[in-house]
């Protein structure tokens, strides 16, 4: 009877979190909502920055030809439920990515739905297993600025071991400055979405699903 | 009885799981076999490549003043087993990536070990959470060539649904032909990998586990 019950509880603990759109925890500390509806090109994009940790961030290589060169990289727009849509990157120049940024700004990060849990079985390429890609300056953030205080906060809140990452390879906080959205969501195309629309858009209720659920 | 029973088989089933290495399927159709050593860089590679459903493939953005441009893509470097190390890509000049590298074949693909599940708790920027640039020309497969049916085969064994795309969206095959690899499995910087090593190396041994559990 003891194991019949555990089964029951489990069974309860599952429904709760289908219940609430809950996916499970990123790296044991953000919670992944429930994804916007598709029609909501902005809520969309800034679920999709949020709710994910990591990338691929793209340079124009200066030791391969001017060729593109992708990396992985983890970023984050904010602690949880307080992100910005800016997305901040802990870089160091023993890595090509910075080193390309810091002689040539152009840049873009690509992140892809996938991650998150809520594409199911369907194809990562299928467009209505979202990605968006947001192109535009890589630069190095002010030292000792408001700014970098937000994205080191942003940084080691999602990426706990940061902190502890070695000082002698010298990281250093980085921005992307977005001034072109590429968001993939649903059929029919990249759907219509200025960089104004994105940073503005309303996220207070997914802070206060969020607030309430941590 | 019987709940304590299944409970048994489902512990069994985690058990001979383990031992053999499997971290579950990749879209129900490739199994994840053990990562290999990363100081075996050609084979951490290789099984990168093809243990991998998805990256970001990145181009050379016409339409954005020539930044580099990153999108989400799903690839095949051949069916489960058979993998060669080059990746294939099914894309329509309805995305900018096709369009990109019809005007400039400079491009890359990267991939995570993220995706694999086999990082654990650890983030996915940290060096030994393995990550690969494969930098190259993305170039329009030969019509009607045997490579473009090893092509077909590869991407619609593990991508399923690609076989049943709109028609009307000429999606073609592409390949990248690498000239150059970028792979991070550990601490210490990059690995020192030539193209010839990367294709080259034995999988005979994966390939026949592969053969042995589907």
């Amino acid at each position: 009877m003891k194991i019949k019950g555990l089964v029951h509880f489990v069974y309860a603990i599952c429904l709760v979190s289908v219940l609430l759109g809950i996916q499970g925890p990123v790296h044991g500390r953000l919670l992944s909502l429930k994804k916007p509806d598709p029609e909501n090109a902005a809520a969309t994009a800034r679920w999709l920055v949020s709710q994910n940790s990591w990338g691929v961030l793209n340079t124009i290589s200066s030791e391969l030809g001017g060729a593109p060169f992708g990396n992985v990289v983890s970023f984050s727009d904010g602690e949880p439920g307080k992100g910005r849509g800016i997305p901040y990157f802990y870089l160091t120049t023993l890595d090509p990515t910075a080193r390309n940024a810091l002689k040539d700004q152009r840049a873009s990060l690509t992140i892809s739905e996938h991650p998150i849990g809520t594409c199911g079985k369907t194809d990562p390429e299928n467009p209505t297993c979202a990605k968006i890609t947001l192109t535009g300056k890589l630069k190095l953030a002010d030292k000792d600025s408001k700014e970098t205080e937000f994205a080191k906060n942003a940084l080691f809140s999602k990426h706990p071991e940061m902190k502890d990452w070695p000082k002698n390879h010298n990281f250093e906080f980085f921005k992307l400055d977005i001034e072109n959205i590429f968001l993939i969501d649903w059929f029919g195309g990249p759907k219509p979405l200025t960089v104004d629309q994105y940073l503005h858009t309303r996220t207070t209720e997914y802070a206060f699903i969020l607030g309430f659920l941590i």
